[in-house]
């Protein structure tokens, strides 16, 4: 299938990781009506207390580029950036599997 | 709705990835219909040139468990497990999202 993946990782400012986890959830709200996103799922870490991990499956990464220009993204970006202490991903090819 | 989420990393023996991830998309297939598990998906790595990725969500750990023990799972193990030079997971906790 050959879609665009990110295990997107988060260490939210300590204290801030479940008031960080509710936004993004929010930004998966959003993304419902966005065709090019297939897949935004917010998880936290068994053994990293400050950290959240985004399995994210797009059509494309212009479907990606796409989706951070809607304003209510932006918006959410806003408020999600000061509680975010350190970010990084890893970016995937998708093939196939159960669950897409 | 806390589910059970792993991200499973696996390096190939070199010249195997391509293989070992048409063995694992063979076990999405056979878990297709064991409903203990939500996602079960397949991922190459744009940078580590042997690595595959899969994402995993289950209804709890036991399910996890238990599709271990599933015969076709077994078979399936023993022909991807001399393809593996080495493995890792992060143990997840997931929330909710988009795409469940």
């Amino acid at each position: 299938m050959n879609k665009f993946g990110i295990y997107g990782k988060l260490v939210a400012v300590e204290g801030q990781r479940d008031a960080l986890a509710e936004i993004l959830l929010e930004a998966a709200d959003v993304l419902q009506s966005f065709e090019g996103c297939i897949m935004y799922v917010v998880n936290i870490s068994e053994n990293e207390p400050d950290t959240i991990w985004v399995t994210e499956i797009w059509e494309d990464s212009e479907a990606h580029g796409a989706s951070i220009r809607i304003e209510e993204i932006q918006a959410l970006m806003k408020r999600g950036r000061p509680l975010i202490a350190a970010a990084e991903s890893t970016r995937l090819q998708t093939l196939g599997g159960k669950g897409l």
